[in-house]
Formats: C-alpha cells, structure tokens, sequence
C-alpha cells in the first residue's frame, strides 16, 4: 500500500479535469502537463501545478515519455495518470513510468502489450472459452485456405488485413462468388497500405451492435464488471452515443458477457479499469472483439448506474487497495446517455471544425452532467480530437434520459464553431434509437444532412423568440414585453 | 386522468427554473410569471412564454392570486405549480385555481388547511399515534395549570405563544425555580407581538435534530415516503445544509419514522409531495412538528439519494395518474449533501447582502448539480429570499459527498456579494458534522467570523497563483511559464 500524495496527469482536456476532480476529492494534489497550444487551457488553471511538455503537435509533448517522467519527478508527483488516448495503452509508458519509481495508475505493462496484440488477446478469450466471431484468427495467404474458411464459417464473410485499421484492407464478401474479387482487392489495399498482404477471415455480422462491458480489478486478484455500455452509434467508425445499460439485453446475457468479461480480464492478470468490447448480432449471440486497457471516454455513463467512481477507484487500486465492493455489492439504477459533442460538421461528413467559441453556454439541471475541457471565447486547437465536452443525462428510465437529453441539448448554447449537437438531438428521437432496434449502421441507414432542417433549429428558435415578444395586460399587472420562445412554426401559427 | 399540456410556474428563480426543465422534458410547455424586478431573470428567459404580474414587492405580484390565475387562462395554461413559499401553502389559492377550472399541481385545499393550523395538525398526528413533544397541544391562560403542565413534562420546559412564530413569544425554562419569571416574559412578549397571550407548553429538547420525511401520495390513496432528510445546520432559524440520508438513523428509526409520516400524510387525506418534519433528541427519540404542503427547498437530496424526479412526480400525480411505485420499489443509494448558496454575509451575522454578481462561474464535474436562477452580471434584488443557489453533491458515501462538496465550494466563483459558501466549508470540515453528532445549535456551538479567517481564503489563493508562476525547463521541452495554483502557505514554502 503506497498512499498517492500528487497525480500527474498525463494528458490534456476534459479527462484531466475530470481526474483532477476525483483527485483534488480524495486530498491528492495534481499536477497538469500541457503543450505550448494549451497554455491558457482550463486544465492548467485547474491543476495545483502545471508543466510545459512541448510545442504540438502531440508527438512533441503528450507523448514525449521521458519529458513527462521527468516533470513527474520535478514535481514530486509519485503517481501518474495517462488517461485515455496519449499514452494510456502505451506498455513501453507504463513500464518506463514504473521503472523511474512512480505509480502508473493503471494495469501491469504485460496486460497492456497482451491485450494491444490482436491475437494474442483472442488466443487468450479462446482459452477462457470466451465467444469469438467465427473464422480463424491466424494470417492467411492461400487463396483456397481462404476459401475454405469462408465456406466454413458461412457467408457473408469479412476479409481484413492482418496488419490493418482503420478499415483499409477490409472487404465484405456476401457470397462465395464474390469472393475472388474481394480477397484480390483486400490483399492488393493491404499490401498498399501496410506492405503485407496476410489476412482474416471471419463471419461478417450484418446487424452489429458494439456492447462492452466495463471491468475493474485490484491488485490482490479480484475482479468485478460494472455490466455493459451500448456504443453503437457512431460515426466515422468512432461512438457518438453511448448509453448504459443497454435497451435489449436480457439479465441472463448482461450476466454471460459480464462474466466473458472477467474471465478476460482473468486471462491477462487484469487490474484498474478496463474494457472489454463485445459485437453483438441481432440473435444477442456476443463475440469477443478486443479489451481496451485503460478509462474509456464514455465511463460517466456506467458511473451514473453503479454510483462508483471509475477514476477514484483506480487510484485507490493503484495504491494497492482491495476494491470495496464485490460482484453481489453492484446493481444498476436508473438510464444514463452520453453524446459527444465534437467540433465537427454533422452537415459535412462529420468533417473537423475549428474555430472561437464565441459562445459556450453549458446546461443544467438535475441529471445533467457535462465533462468537458473548454470555456467561452477558447480558441479550439486544430491538432487535438475534436471533442470539446460529453453531455450525460441520468434518468429513472431510457425514455426519461433521452427526453432530458433533448432538453439538455436545446439548453447547451454553442456558437463559433459546428458540433454534433444536432445530430444526437435527431438520434434521440429517432424510432430505431428509441426502439432500441438500431445498430452501428445508425448513420449510414438513417442521418442525411436534411434530416437537420426538418427539425427547428436553435437559430431559427432565437430569431423567432427575438421577433415574437408578446404583450399582456390585466387589470392589475404591469404592461410587460413578455418574451415568448417558441419554435418557428409555432410562431408562424401564432401571427396568423 | 386529465393531461397536463401547459404549465405555469407562480414562482421566481432557482425553482421556477428547476420546474420547468421537468416540465419541458416531459413535453409540457412553460409558463413563467415575473416581477418588474425579475423581467431579465433567467426563469423568465427559459419559459416559453412569460407575463408580468405587477411591481416589486411579492406583495403586489407573486402574491396576486386573481393576476396569475388570469395569466394562466390568458396563455392557456391547463396547470399552475406554486413551487415553494409565495402561494404554495396558500389553500385559498389552491381552491380558487381548481375553481378556475386549472389543475393546481398540490395537495387538496384541505390538506393544506389541516396541516396550515398547528393545532389541527397535532390531533390528526395524535389520531394515528405519531408522537408529539411531550407537553400541551391547548392554548394555556391559567398560571397554575402551566406550571403542573412543566412538571408533567419534566423540566426543561419550552413555553411558546400559540399564536406565535420566529422565535417570539418563545422561552426556554431550565427549571421550576425560573418559571414564573419566564412564563412572564412570554406572556408580555406575546401579548405585544401576537394580541394574545395564551401560550402553550413543551418538554425542551436539548440537543435537537431537525429530520424531516419527504412523503408522496397520488389521487387513488396510495403514499410512501422517500426517507429522511437531516436539516439541523440552521443560521437564524433557517436551514443552510441539509443531507440525506441522515447520518445517524438506523435502519429501524428510519422506518418507524417514515411510517409516522405517511400516518400523518393520510390523516389529512395527503396527495402531491409534502413533508413531515420531525424534532429528534440525542436517544433518537423522534417528536412530530409540522407538514409542509408543498415541494420543499431542499428535495433534491432526495431525488439524488432515491432517483426519483420529485417535480415530475408532482405533475403526474395532479394528472390523476397512479403513483408508479410501491414503498418496497424504493431505496437509498448513496449520500448526497444540499447547501444553500445565500447572498449573506457570514462574518457579520448572516445578513442579507445585496449587490451585482461581478463574477458567477459554477462548479462541475461528477456529482455535483447546481440549481441557480442567477447569472454572471445579474442583480440580486433586495426583494426576495437572499437565496441565489443551491449546490447539492452526490457520491457513494457521506464522507466522499462531503469532500466532493468542499471541492465544488472552491471552484463556485462568486463575486460581487458575500455568500454562505465559506460558512458552508466550515461546516463540512468540522469535526462535529463529519461525526453526525451535531444539532440545531452548530451555528451558536462552533461558528464565529473568526474561523473563517484560519482556512486559506479563495481570494488568498488566487493571490498566490497569480504571484507563483513557476519555470521548469527540460532537455525536450519548450521553457514554459507554468501556473501554480497553491495555497499561500504552500506558496511562501516555495519561496523559502
């Protein structure tokens, strides 16, 4: 047991701020680490200290190990915290961290490296008889092999490039007729993009859902999950919407990936916070997809359904404390949503913004938390993700956070730059979100940019507010310019 | 079952904001009533429409009956909330509303009646064998027969004027030898103040908790109670913190209590939110006191604590619908701590200050919920209830609330006017309040300007930070004049 007296924090925006709030509750002081384009961030300010790393962009400063190491020590900080992003699943970091005599608040440099190899962290579900999808998870490079496999597991199947990412090198192939076509395409992308052409083979699931279940272990082998988040929702092939806990899982199957996903954990000597991602088809079957060693962005959900502090508990795992509560100790009360809002486009692909935020006005009220890293009249880097804040709602049902969401969103007064505030306002209050029934097609099935100006906007909203002040008089009040808010086609209504 | 489609609120600030998000999240439009001193307040802004009931003071507009009813049949409101204090407890009002043909979201006129006359309320306690100070519940004239009363009680007694209220006309007598002299005293001092000198007589409780039950009945005979909530921390007879749940109840008083208080609720035929408030003594012995008609200043510790929207509950049950839970679908989880953000000064007495708020920035983070009706620039009118905020955190135990409360104090930025908050960081560090082991009387026991002065102030603070810039340079990394925030003796440690 090594109490932690300061925390760097290694990294920069909304996670730091909302480690440093645990932080700063536990009694720990912290210290911030910031590029040259972050000087004047929120997170400086709120740090007890705060060190320059570097210019941008990140590989000059966020991921410079040794200047990060080092500013640990000047402070005499004696734990750091990577975060999410950065650093966080970075082996060499966490092993170096350690090696320089502070706490990496986080799990051992050999789970990182086991679960960062896709193989090696598939090989280690199997061995725990965790499900995978169907195929083969070693490279092939015979075209009948291929084949073989294919027809093994069933069409429709998916080709990916073993040394792939980012979609490059994956193909779908419905049919085995298809198939000769797609495999000579996957193999040359591969090649192209990562000079080797191996590849997988493995069932294509048609109507996937991202579920993941979050896990927390101690370092005296004890190990809990904090049931599922459903992350389907996403755009550009990254979340947009999570929420907790799911709308179609059954107790029987949150139990089985939850228990999948402390075997996993199990499998590789797991402690502090992780998880554990699952695809999930339209039957509820669930396959094992990769574990994330380290906080996800979207942890606020599962900390408003369990009542757990996701950040406090790692640092107190990190001091080698037993965790408080056993799997029996843990239950789920209430709904929690959380959308990104990012500075992007929704009308432009989700394309990045930049620009001043001329006006950040932040929503209130019960059930609304906003984690976020910015304020009016900041400049938003261009060298950073384009997440500016997480707005959550927590309600006693699904349909009564959503409905907060939507107030919460017509509340957060944004302008400057674009964000994907409209976006999740129509996802909330779209049929197949709020059935449930919706997968991570979400966006390519159902957003066009249209759908935006079929729903009044915020600026049509204020224009007609603006022009529609309204007069009342009785017998004993005063004659007032009451303003009246109002959407345009009620407005409209209201003139004619 | 009668729909509720628009609302409107007979009240100003922080709750008529906190009312009509619930509102709006429920699909029910605002409408906002205003004083010519409230026209640019925030409640007025948010509401979808909003009329003006006349000039400062309550008097001539949050108090004009006949205007808001018109207010609300002008703008078409089906509904009026009266929020809490102005008209909420006012059964004249609730009777005229429903005459009016509108929903009054509110107990029966009835109710508020026999909960409104302290001797009605008392026997209909007695009725249902709630326990009650020891003492008489009949006006007394007669010396003598006071004087046997005191010593059936048992001294110390408390002798209260029965037409009284604040304090006057109230004298606590240690022994028998000081009766007469009292009884004296209070006889002229409620003769002065009241007309009327018949007084009544009580046991004097002297270590007194005040703990209070939030009950909630629907218009079909059900009610349940959602626990206790502790409201001892009083500056000038008002409550200033409160939590729930109580830190010293057990399982059992809780219980029994809570059964008290739906007794209590269904002698007067109760439905809508109201409370049951209680006096406990250093055994846990519990007395009843009162019943508030109405939502109370301090529900969201509840709603935090139990995960119930009391508001939205309020307008389903005026809606005729059917309480969704039974008592055994509810339970705690969780601690969660209220104070109240008043524009007062602590050093000189708690008296009311009055001024324009220069800065008003709100803390955040996880667990932490502000409900405000104030903003950056604003005034604080000297109208009304110095109360401009209520911050309220949450967390997984008592100790974990009360730091995450300290931590929210020192981010709360407020400038402009005095304020409770470091009042309010006094109490959530002293030894008494973290222990449980404290009354009534924290304010008088333990409070003094003075201690103010021993904690490192914010203002200090900021001093030191603007004073403390510190360098650090690395081999990699850019020379950085790096902000240190730290307290001023941490800063002249540094210097040395």
């Amino acid at each position: 047991m090594s109490a932690i007296r300061k925390l760097l924090i290694a990294n920069r925006g909304e996670i730091a701020l909302r480690i440093m709030r645990s932080a700063r509750e536990m009694g720990i002081r912290t210290v911030a680490v910031f590029s040259e384009a972050d000087r004047a961030a929120p997170h400086v300010r709120y740090a007890d200290e705060a060190v320059c790393v570097g210019p941008p962009p990140s590989a000059q400063s966020y991921l410079q190990m040794d200047v990060i190491i080092a500013a640990a020590q000047a402070t005499g900080a004696d734990a750091i915290h990577p975060g999410y992003g950065f650093l966080s699943e970075n082996a060499v970091f966490a092993r170096k961290v350690r090696e320089a005599g502070l706490i990496f608040v986080g799990p051992s440099a050999e789970s990182i490296e086991m679960m960062g190899s896709k193989i090696a962290a598939k090989q280690a579900a199997r061995r725990m008889n965790v499900p995978l999808v169907p195929g083969v998870d070693e490279a092939i490079t015979d075209r009948n092999a291929a084949k073989g496999i294919a027809a093994e597991v069933g069409y429709p199947v998916l080709i990916k490039a073993s040394a792939g990412g980012g979609g490059k090198g994956m193909r779908v192939v419905p049919s085995e007729a298809d198939f000769d076509e797609q495999l000579d395409r996957a193999v040359s992308e591969a090649v192209a993009s990562f000079g080797d052409g191996s590849v997988f083979i493995e069932k294509y699931i048609t109507s996937p859902k991202h579920i993941e279940i979050q896990v927390l272990g101690d370092q005296h082998g004890n190990i809990v999950h904090l049931f599922e988040r459903e992350c389907s929702i996403q755009r550009r092939h990254q979340k947009v919407v999570e929420e907790a806990p799911s709308a179609v899982l059954t107790p029987a199957i949150r139990e089985a990936m939850g228990q999948c996903a402390v075997d996993v954990a199990r499998a590789c000597g797991y402690y502090g916070a992780g998880t554990v991602e699952f695809i999930v088809d339209e039957n509820l079957d669930f396959y094992f997809l990769e574990m994330n060693t380290r906080l996800q962005v979207e942890h606020p959900v599962t900390e408003l359904i369990t009542g757990v502090d996701l950040v406090k508990e790692m640092i107190r795992v990190a001091e080698g404390q037993v965790l408080p509560f056993r799997q029996e100790d843990l239950s789920i009360r209430g709904h929690a949503i959380e959308i990104r809002v990012c500075a992007e486009d929704p009308r432009n692909q989700f394309l990045p913004d930049v620009g001043t935020l001329r006006t950040y006005r932040r929503p209130q009220g019960n059930g609304v938390r906003v984690d976020d890293g910015v304020e009016e009249g900041m400049d938003i880097p261009i060298y950073y993700d384009p997440m500016i804040a997480k707005l959550i709602t927590y309600a006693a049902t699904r349909e009564e956070a959503a409905q907060k969401m939507v107030r919460a969103i017509d509340e957060y007064h944004i302008s400057g730059v674009q964000t994907t505030l409209p976006f999740c306002r129509f996802a909330m209050q779209h049929e197949a979100f709020l059935s449930g029934r919706f997968d991570t097609r979400f966006v390519s099935l159902y957003f066009t940019p249209e759908v935006l100006d079929e729903a009044p906007d915020a600026d049509e909203e204020a224009l007609a507010a603006f022009l529609a002040a309204r007069f009342w008089e009785s017998g004993k009040a005063a004659t007032a310019k009451a303003p009246v808010r109002t959407s345009v086609s009620k407005w409209k209504q209201n003139r004619s």
